[in-house]
């Protein structure tokens, strides 16, 4: 069984998940049978929502998209949440929800690479199951995660993303929202339109900009090509967005850009969003948006020991590069 | 010229360091012709200190460690430290100090086989260095770190580590003596004093523990085999440690247990000390520690998105089996 532990110094919380230890590489091994295809529905556990074509059954063929709890889970839901603390160290058992999304029941389709209608479908499953794990109890934040690539820690090279829900709100969004909510106090503007506003304005880190969705390097950028997706009008919670298929055309815009200029593309895209049962406040603060971050330099011991990163390439030169692959995109 | 900037929303500071994208791999390319090498003083940037053999000259053969300026340096000395700040964006020009130490003159000499003499030279070395930076005006921290391997970030295979000299106290180093001086104002004891003694008694964890320093594999590791290096009595500054040979052994076993263990080893180490000029306050809240991180799974989505860490060993575990290899070491 996997626990939390809390850091007494930094109160960085970890989750202790041995059973995941035991997990395949499929991609080391060659894959020669998949259980994300199509066909092997009976090697994963039970589905718990599927897209499917007219009068196919679950946890049998006939699937376009296809979520199931995670087999080697670093969190499980059948466990009571129980807390043991003494004066230094702090544990809770390993409760939470670990899922996987299969995004398509075909080995060799590149997520970038799928039909807007497809991956509009593929969107509306993400926010299908995170509103779903929001209403079950003791769950605070739902984390939407996709690794694709080896180098971006991806055991399966099948198309799929991972939600983790926990009982905790993550650190990094934690710091996000207290960061928020302080700025709105002072200035009564959510930062992220104030973001939206001056990268509007400058253009020099936009990599794509539509009507709905606006896309540019962070000014701060930890990585080279990092990339944020911001809806343009204030909007906290990817639960409420109406413009799944806007995003999922600026969403495979990006990427294959980005894959048209690095030559190849491992990356991680995180979700942020406000947490569950929020208080009107943060909604005001907060402003949900999609993290994506192509595999590029590894972290050394400075970026481990300081925090600090060191970004090789300028936020505006990558955004200009990128912008280039992205118009020259065919069929736009 | 190299930049800080500083997230609006994070508050984290990332560098942006162009120059350095353009320097060489030279682990990928082979190394025929290594500049950390004896006799290739000419290939780097002038030495700061260096120490050698009596009657040989600066930046000529003879040195036993050697440290000189980075020829790609995240930061650099020489520009004066500007600050441009509006009302959402702020950065800072690159002012910082960026030093490589050689830790041999000799090409194949791992760092972990070092004799105990030389090793407690290099040590040595890192405290004079540390000590030197923190009289130069404007340098608030001075963060040394080791990358070793291509895992681990390396660039170079030659045995050397690297100090980066800041004007911001990192944000990991600053959150955790935040966290230490809140501890102390409650309990009048520092944290780190207070792990030595719990860690002692249970023992679990520990890897090794001597009269001046206990290693052990903290009870919320991040990673599979983690490693703190911590010593035993109070002492807030690396600067002011006097029981270098020591430390050299207790360093030099637990890497070469390690390596036996896992069968190879990339690792990171990162010294974590009190800020420069720091309060009285600080001091007695603060206990200097060294991290050792060997390089295993990657970081994914869910960590980048999170925070949180997944770690596949029980901390006690690890500890078990780390303790039986640095045991099994010939000669103690």
């Amino acid at each position: 069984m996997s626990e939390w532990r809390k850091d007494p110094l930094v109160g960085r919380w970890a989750i202790i998940a041995p059973e995941r230890a035991e997990r395949p590489y499929a991609l080391e091994k060659g894959e020669l049978l998949c259980p994300f295809c199509e066909g092997m529905e009976s090697c994963t556990p039970k589905e718990v929502l599927s897209v499917r074509r007219p009068g196919t059954l679950p946890n049998q063929p006939g699937w376009l998209v296809r979520v199931f709890p995670n087999r080697y889970p670093a969190l499980q839901k059948d466990v009571p949440l129980e807390s043991r603390e003494d004066d230094l160290y702090h544990s809770m058992s390993g409760f939470g929800v670990h899922e996987v999304i299969v995004e398509t029941p075909h080995h060799a389709v590149d997520f970038a690479e799928l039909p807007r209608e497809h991956l509009t479908t593929v969107l509306s499953v993400y926010r299908e199951r995170l509103q779903n794990l929001g209403e079950e109890e003791g769950l605070r934040y739902g984390l939407l995660f996709k690794n694709q690539g080896m180098e971006a820690g991806a055991s399966m090279s099948h198309a799929h993303s991972q939600i983790i829900a926990t009982p905790i709100v993550p650190q990094a969004i934690l710091e996000e929202l207290r960061n928020s909510v302080e700025w709105y106090r002072k200035k009564r503007k959510c930062p992220f339109c104030e973001i939206v506003e001056r990268e509007g304005e400058t253009g020099e880190r936009v990599v794509l900009s539509g009507d709905r969705f606006m896309v540019f390097i962070p000014y701060a950028a930890r990585f080279p090509f990092e990339m944020t997706i911001l809806p343009v009008e204030h909007s906290s919670s990817f639960l409420e967005e109406e413009h799944l298929g806007e995003l999922a055309e600026t969403l495979s815009k990006v990427l294959r850009g980005a894959r048209k200029f690095l030559g190849t593309l491992s990356f991680n895209f995180v979700l942020h969003n406000v947490p569950y049962r929020a208080q009107k406040e943060e909604e005001e603060s907060y402003h949900w948006h999609l993290e994506v971050l192509p595999t590029s330099l590894r972290v050394a011991g400075f970026e481990w020991g300081s925090s600090f990163a060191i970004n090789v390439v300028r936020p505006e030169e990558a955004a200009s590069k990128l912008r280039l692959f992205v118009e020259s995109l065919e069929g736009g």
